[in-house]
């Protein structure tokens, strides 16, 4: 069995402005509590032990590569696959795993996000090693997280018949709940958080790409032909192939329509940090619920996010008085206050600096 | 009659921090509002057409008088009076006094805050005009603010007899007030904000200073002994005689125990600028009651006072987001959050600093 890991590194992120950036987006930030590492470095740490640097596959635009390739010295040049443009997951997905195949015809692939936050890598390995295992059978087979609250900005995966060795049938995908189905998901424990990590023989994938989404398989098959003419023919099918391609992302494009999908629960402390309100809720926290960093001086004030990312931190002092539950982030083009609660609001300052057209600020 | 100007910037400032800073106190920040110019700046602007370059005396800090210098530069060298150690006003505006007998035993001299803020300039020329035609009839005069509020952090100045010409004996001074008693001060219409301004003939002064504190005359005897030797042993006696002597305010000292003492009542949108709140509160504001430099976006926020002064501000932005009411000030080294209503409890941050060493933040 040769096991690859795909490592979808496409996000935008603009929920972590000003940090985050077009061409700096929220895998390359180190934002992980009490890790220097960037999201997508920590993201290739944790599964390293599994799979060879020459096995690790990373899907991210292709404006993305070179920041990103320079936050992976370890890997080498062909990991880095550059989308030449952002199609949704089923395509780059179906690209990657065309790629896999291509290396090793019994290629066993696992898609891993690069941009969410693990406490428990042990436990994480555990699964990924539980739903490899399920993968090898045949089945498509995808993690699914033991909710810890009534989310309704995740979509569920509802589980079926349990078929042992903490492999169950999937049921059923469901879209963002609202409030009182989330609590009742939460409540039936039958439902999960879809993790959006996947498992799968490359084979089986090309297969059901083949079938719910044939147009994307021909390209494929393109892209294929093109290569035993060599990387510039490759290289010109490729985007040929992508501009031409429809949007579609692959929990609706493959597995929602898949007969057989296998589902792992599973709990490893994760987190999709998904806004500088995750970033505080996993930070460490002083004794007023403020989480600073070095450069911070917080005066009867609590419950505050400070991020001093300048590359002057080291000679500034941010001074909180008097303030309760903000968030204010400093960089060196940019500095952003707003309420924790309100953390998500934050693509509103982008949407303003796009209309003003301030780009450099994007 | 030769009008002299001695405007006192020995002030610290600390409650701009951290626009205000040691070695850059509030009078050279450039803080009044839709101005460019620093404090003292328009402060010297203000009175130029009364009185010329030469005879503007400012009594500053000696470890001030650089940077004071750069302030003003329209003053020629000997305006500039560096008090080797801070003792309050009493020796410092004997001491300008002095040097105004010095250059002419006739004058008449002036003695103005460098750091308050007049909004209305014509009005606050009429009001000197009134003062100086007062005090060179001998009394000591000083200009008495209408009050706009019941204010409990000024002194006031009751009125006594009405001697026509818009000047009024001074019944008394009284400390700063509780709050019935200074609503009652408003109420009675007899009542005045102190403004720190004083307008005498310097030969009255000196004479006053013989009177009520004695041993700063015998200083004050000395430098001017010491300045007949010339300009070192001048400057020998005057760090000597500032050494020794204690501190005193001129109010304290001298004007609360002159016999005669006369008062120009005056309205002039006067303003002490006594902190960020004052900013604001001067400022010119959008229609949520923003309060902001250009390089400012604020979204669904309200009331905020931001100040962009980093040296690279232009290609900075500042985005409050669902934020009401604060202070956001951001310099080269530092960055202020605070609530307006709490902007006097920046020393907090001051105090906190000294504690920690960080003298260059000071």
């Amino acid at each position: 069995m040769a096991l690859f890991a795909v490592i979808l590194a496409g996000g935008s992120g603009t929920r972590f402005w000003p940090a985050s950036r077009r061409l700096h987006p929220k895998q390359l930030l180190a934002i992980a509590p009490g890790s220097d590492r960037s999201l997508i470095g920590a993201t290739v740490d944790r599964v390293s032990s599994l799979v060879p640097p020459e096995r690790v596959l990373v899907a991210t635009g292709a404006h993305l590569v070179e920041a990103t390739r320079r936050a992976l010295p370890g890997l080498p040049e062909a990991s880095f696959l550059g989308e030449p443009v952002a199609r949704n997951t089923a395509p780059c997905i179906g690209w990657a795993t065309l790629i896999a195949h291509r290396r090793d015809p019994n290629a066993i692939v696992m898609v891993l996000p690069s941009d969410h936050h693990i406490g428990d890598e042990p436990a994480f390995r555990a699964a990924l090693q539980r739903a490899v295992a399920s993968a090898e059978q045949g089945p498509i087979t995808t993690v699914g997280l033991v909710p810890t609250r009534a989310e309704t900005g995740f979509g569920y995966l509802e589980s079926g018949e349990d078929l042992g060795s903490g492999v169950w049938r999937v049921a059923r995908f469901v879209e963002k709940p609202d409030r009182p189905r989330a609590e009742e998901y939460v409540r039936s424990g039958r439902f999960f958080w879809n993790s959006g990590m996947f498992f799968f023989r490359a084979r089986v994938m090309l297969d059901a790409i083949a079938q719910h989404l044939p147009e994307l398989y021909q390209g494929l098959l393109a892209i294929e032909r093109a290569a035993a003419q060599g990387p510039a023919a490759e290289a010109e099918t490729t985007a040929r192939v992508f501009e031409a391609t429809r949007s579609v992302s692959i929990d609706y494009g493959v597995m929602e329509r898949a007969a057989l999908l296998h589902l792992v629960p599973a709990s490893f402390g994760w987190s999709d940090l998904g806004s500088w309100q995750s970033a505080w809720e996993l930070g460490s926290r002083d004794e007023r619920g403020n989480c600073l960093d070095d450069e911070c001086l917080a005066i009867e004030s609590s419950g505050n996010l400070v991020r001093s990312l300048r590359t002057d931190r080291a000679s500034r002092v941010i001074a909180l008085v008097g303030v309760g539950d903000l968030c204010v982030v400093d960089t060196d083009d940019a500095l952003l206050v707003i309420p924790r609660e309100r953390a998500q609001d934050v693509r509103l300052v982008v949407e303003a600096l796009k209309q003003r057209g301030a780009t450099e600020k994007l």
